[in-house]
């Protein structure tokens, strides 16, 4: 359970609206603040800015101010991010509940978008999905950017601000919008492929390697399908909220990148479906696997018993203690007795293999 | 079939729109009524209340006013509010009819929800949904709320009013009616995490403690979800409802908390959805795994058997009472046995684990 | 086969619009017609009316005309009335056809629906459902129904047209049209409690009493929710047409009563569908527990077997008749013996507990 | 594969509209043509009629012409008829697919309809589900049929054109049009009914008789209900495509006979979805009670054998040949033996009993 | 996961619009480039042509132009179509990321769609599916085609252009556009006959030839058809844009010959499904008969043992050395001992033969 809806007993019966983070953080982290603004010919980074000198940047519109947030725990420092760009309570109580569906929503002067941040890990041999989650707020000449983890994962799209790659720094807002959100889907296909690996890896087991595979690991990679699933799904109708939206401050002409990664995220959502029935099928074919071995083993052994049972009873009848058994005066008696042996494990070894079941 | 459409058949053959109480309460119980007046500065709250009072309070429009009934045995009672409010016949019978579906309808002059009170409870260690039955009438100035416990699960509510938390007493009745719903949907995650923490103790005992689990536990399990399924499914297509209604006492801008809400019921349906597939799953698991370690008991078992068996045979040979026997006679006879026991049974372990079957 | 498309053979080939009787009745009984016309002050019942009678009855639109049909056997007859109320034989073949779908047509002059009539019946203990078709026609100021069985399915309408409960006489035609479909529709309530309860009663055979079940019965249970389902999920669409129709006989207000069997026939296949789906568990969950159950008493008779095999190998030893066995003539030997059996089944009996297998 | 798509290879590579016929017959048969042309009071049927005469015939406006085509083995023929009405090549390489989905097309002065002649067939013992594919092209008062057989499968329509049954020579090609689909679509039923009887009798094998059935049966089954569906299913869209399409040929009034066959097309499909559904449960109940069946005997004989083990260890023991084995002299010790003997086995039964394995 | 989503890792963190080849063949390969042109009357093919004369081509509006490029490894001459034609890097990206989803865009110039070329190939006896991208631009005059491989798989394309069958040289670009999607949505024809013959191969062996077969081909065999409805489901919709999108460049007239291949695929996915759920079946049934014939021969075994295991207690009871045991001294009581055994073993088989277990 710890997986969704962590927390959410922490938020219910206060009013909504009631900033309370419920990540694992704990509340008194301090939130790390990053600021970048560019124009076309400028860059400018400070690490560890103070909240009042950003505002600054926003309110000169000449330039495109990046704001990131690292970490939710401070609620303060929320709340005054909320009064200074007039974010209503409830979109600031989604940022601080880090199991919030992914989705877009059109604010009164801002696109908000909530999509997951996700990386793999691997736990005592076993690959897990690891999510956090990426709240961005977009306007006309500035992104605010939240994220849980104090890791600096849009270090990429900081490079090519840096130093301008494709002239990225003399396009719009939009842009850097269109960029963030690129890097999270990209992050799906990093994770995709680091998970499928990962399947093959089982399959390889299953079909050749049977008695080192955990039969939990597959159990457990369903779960992790499923779950990645859920992180995806919603991000489709989200940007197709983006596109439908025409939203004054995305050019028509960049919608074909957000239509970009919308086909991305499909391609990523048929592909987890993909896993999804193949780790179903995989599931079944191990149990089966299992289930001949087992089989093939118990009939080798059966027979094996079936052979010798006859046997047994033969030499028994011989032990038997009648004063009268002629049989056990003969001269060749024990001879015959081995002959006899022979005829019957011979004639049920050929009996077996012909209706092939040796 | 108790769960479900319990006592449909009391009503049946009966005129549409006759009133009858289908709960476990008996017809007798009084209904208890809660009272409930604010503006902006005033706060009245009157437990039992009389039925009269509440009427002009409701005609005073300057006033928000909440009357909460509690319990639904009351015919008379439920017949009188009927004829004060205007409410066609048709939607008292769906009050009493507690097991009805979730719904939103727009009256003439209101707003009509059924939502769920769900919760869970352990009988006999088994985790179980309980559900109950909440309808609210919301119109220009007053909430009518009717559920069927005497539990005062709107208590949080409550003591925001009192407090005015938010300043929530300065806002309109359909901010009450949204909390009111906010709060049922806030149950849902609170049951969900329940039940997912019960979800996580059958895993366990699955994967790690295969004794202690009853199976029976996790046929159960499956069917809670697929039945809190159904207590939710409906409610997505309810908010909608009232988010498209455009209803004219809805402020447009009040319309975002309605979207919070469908949100949280869209995640809930789809987490409910996730832990109904991980069921099944873990059903397959557990019986598979069942399966495997009984193979593995019978393989072994087996295996020593089919050693045992060869012996069985020789010792029987040199049973017989054969009067021509030679190796009876022989000195070393006896020990040449056991040298062939010794070699017989240690061939077939080599065998056996360089086929891998040990 | 005979519960779907009975006798569609007896129709093919024949001119579209050709009335066959495809019922087990046979073509020679006669049709049953029942005659109740009305006003709000009178009320005029006829049993066995003559159809010439009840033509006029029809004539005068100041009445409300119902005229009931019980049997569809006698061709001449049902051609009769498609003359009279100008009903194209298409539908009249509708009629006439019982295995067909049910639906909502708007004729030129009429709403003409059909409706199956489900009960439940239990045969050599197996609970089953009886399916018989209702055709109803509704014109200004008339009702015709149409049933295949002579059972006075309708008996609590009438009871309630007779006292005018709710003063029901003093509505429209569409009241009493809306009042037959109410009762077809509670008749599957009826039909789904007793359902339920059998399935309750082969769940609790299945998790307490396993030898008492025959597993035949929830194959054919799962049979009987399929069926139920193909019966009641087309009458959701039907329903849905007269709402949409906005037909001028139905006034807009009594839409609300439409609404409301529509939302019990949502009700209805959301239970049907998760009896469904706990039946096919269940069918799983029997078949489990038949497995584990053999599984355990297997294992318990291995390790019983696996114990004593040794043992009779121990014996075998010393039944060997060799001269030179010098155990055989030791003091103890035949202590020591019995020594070696008590600690070779003891220790397996402690290394089977130790592994869990006992 | 010989089932689908059987030679689409032959066509690929080569010009799309070119005329290869795929189906079974080879290219060397000719196409047998029949015409039929009647007015209200006239009818005129010739087999084996010239091209040349049946389009003198068409190009009178004031008779309905039926041209029906026999065999498409004929590329020529096909090629003239294409050339004199006007058909696309793309349209006459659907007819000579025989592959090809149902579907409807309008055509500038024609429509255009694929649908399937199903009928099914015993081979083996197994009943198969047959197709042959029959196009119609329907212009304003003429229409032409192709269908792959030279079976006479509109022998019923001819009949009631030749008698006029119901006046149907007074109707208009369109009326034609649909007696022929019509025609199609009850063919389903027939083979639905023999299907769900051959159904029956592998339910009756699997409950009462389980050693007749062969289980290829089952799943060969699953295989035909999969494929009758895939015939069926695109009916539906194409009539619908009749329906909506507001041809100018099709009267208004007679749309009510397609939406007729449309009805009956939705009811093919459920019973079909209904049979499917009903085979995997069935293939289901098959392996159970195939294991059911095996474990029960395998319960029995290991209790037998359980009860023998320890008997013939005792008897072992007195076969043991001690010098001092003081019970081997006692002068009742055969006797103790066997009320020994006695003792163990029914203590066993007994045993088994209470736990109930017996 | 080498089959998705290769190296889309290669890409990541790049600046959306990078032009990687991801392919397999490294960066080095030089494309190749063909370049044919016609008018009604004249044809110029030259194969390895410059690009500049390509260009030249297609200015000259009178001619069709089509450039295809065979390799995709040298980013340069993919950057400098990109500039000539005007195409945005964001496409050149797609064309270039050969794991991309089938998709048609309409660009502002020219229609871009991305079809897979698949085929099959045999890898160790098993039937897998292949998979090239095919990217095409369609403008007023020209088409321009890039796939990954070196195989001329358009050549029966060519091979009509260069004979003018059909007179497809006096027709516009649109018709080779279609010409060259038709050749690839054949391809799947091609491909599904042969999964299809490999299907039936497995089938075979699955009801005729057990001990052949490798489960883990059924296995794969799902993947595969999982694989392949992967990559044609986009194209269905791909088609459908191109037949909505009402392009200038396409003729309203040859839209049908888009509707024509759109059918196709609808009936290759209807295929593709219909295998998937086949082979489903098949994996089930394949281990059910696995179980069902291991259980014959435990069954079969077990009786043998069964008959054999009193026989053995028998005998072994005249083994005892007891002293005083009676019939060890009777005369015939050796000649008793044998037809008590008869007696008993055919008991048996009477017994296992009339409760129908042998």
């Amino acid at each position: 359970m710890a997986r969704f809806l962590k927390t959410r007993t922490k938020v219910l019966g206060l009013h909504p609206g009631s900033l309370v983070y419920i990540g694992e953080k704990g509340d008194k982290e301090k939130i790390h603040i990053n600021l970048i603004n560019y124009t076309k010919d400028s860059f400018f980074e400070s690490h560890s800015a103070s909240f009042e000198k950003c505002i600054e940047h926003v309110k000169d519109s000449s330039q495109i101010t990046w704001i990131e947030f690292q970490g939710l725990s401070d609620k303060k420092v929320i709340e005054e991010i909320g009064n200074q760009f007039g974010i209503h309570r409830l979109w600031l109580e989604d940022v601080l509940n880090t199991d919030h569906r992914p989705k877009v929503e059109e604010l009164d002067n801002m696109l908000f978008s909530i999509i997951k941040y996700v990386s793999t890990e691997r736990k005592e041999g076993r690959m897990q999905i690891k999510v956090s989650q990426t709240s961005i707020f977009f306007g006309q000449n500035f992104v605010l950017s939240f994220h849980d983890t104090k890791d600096d994962i849009f270090e990429p799209v900081k490079e090519r601000l840096r130093k301008s790659i494709w002239r990225i720094r003399s396009l719009k807002a939009d842009y850097l919008f269109y960029a963030l959100i690129d890097l999270l889907i990209d992050q799906y296909y990093i994770t995709l492929e680091k998970m499928g690996d990962y399947f093959e890896e089982l399959e390889t087991c299953v079909t050749a390697n049977l008695n080192k595979l955990n039969p939990v690991d597959i159990l457990s990679l369903k779960g992790e399908f499923l779950y990645l699933r859920k992180t995806a799904f919603p991000v489709k109708e989200a940007l197709n909220k983006i596109i439908i939206s025409n939203h004054p401050w995305i050019e028509t002409k960049n919608l074909r990148y957000f239509k970009d990664i919308l086909d991305h995220t499909i391609q990523i959502i048929e592909v987890i479906d993909y896993y999804n029935e193949l780790t179903t099928s995989l599931m079944d074919f191990y149990q089966n696997t299992i289930n001949r071995k087992m089989n093939e083993i118990m009939k080798v052994l059966t027979i094996f018993a079936a052979i010798f049972i006859p046997l047994t009873f033969i030499v028994g009848i011989y032990g038997m203690n009648f004063k009268f058994m002629p049989e056990l005066n003969w001269k060749y008696g024990y001879l015959i007795v081995w002959v006899l042996i022979f005829l019957v494990s011979g004639g049920m070894v050929l009996l077996f293999k012909k209706r092939k079941w040796l």
